[in-house]
């Protein structure tokens, strides 16, 4: 995670899906519900997207990148964690995956170290 | 990979590090060749990141996440690949890679699926 000059922090985290819970997640995620998307924004949260890869273990990998506007990423979770729409989703999706071991304390997505970028011409 | 209604498609790719490589490659990507950034921008790829985290298997596993705003990707990455400085960056960063068995044939970094995508308020 690195903040640039206009405030913004990328964010790169990593999952694990279950076996057999591939074609369930992203038949979830073509349809996300409003009210998750809605406080995911209130969150300060854009250009989200979530990426799916079978690795070499067989198993599906989920990859997410999204970038963040606010001030406060800590609180602004906290609070998205109290939203009573994103809480049933999590309810509902959590099942589905299996966080690595290697993540920190608190995480369920694993936050990645970010080690390169590069904008490019505006 | 897909495309918004700006014509700006998203890509996802995984790739792994060989065991003992993280160091030299975090190394290098601090100050990626000048001449390696400008071929990237030439070829319409911008908000480019790399991140980096250790999975359950104990190895260093890279996630890179960019936007290409051209209109003939394959093209593009043809033309980069001609460049003679990305070659030689390619020369020093390929040695410290091991891609996934699970890549598509021509691969190097293996292109994941996108399975959620939001914006968000611009």
């Amino acid at each position: 995670m690195k903040r640039d000059a206009a405030g913004m922090e990328r964010h790169g985290l990593v999952l694990r899906l279950k076996p057999g819970a591939r074609a369930e997640y992203e038949r979830l995620h073509a349809a996300v519900w409003p009210g998750v998307l809605a406080t995911i924004e209130r969150s300060g949260i854009r250009n989200y997207s979530i990426f799916v890869k079978t690795l070499d273990d067989e198993r599906d990998w989920l990859f997410a990148y999204f970038e963040y506007t606010g001030s406060d990423f800590a609180a602004d979770m906290a609070r998205m964690a109290q939203d009573e729409t994103t809480r049933r989703w999590w309810a509902v999706c959590e099942p589905l995956q299996e966080p690595i071991a290697a993540r920190a304390n608190g995480e369920w997505w694993a936050r990645m170290q970010e080690v390169f970028h590069h904008d490019g011409p505006s």
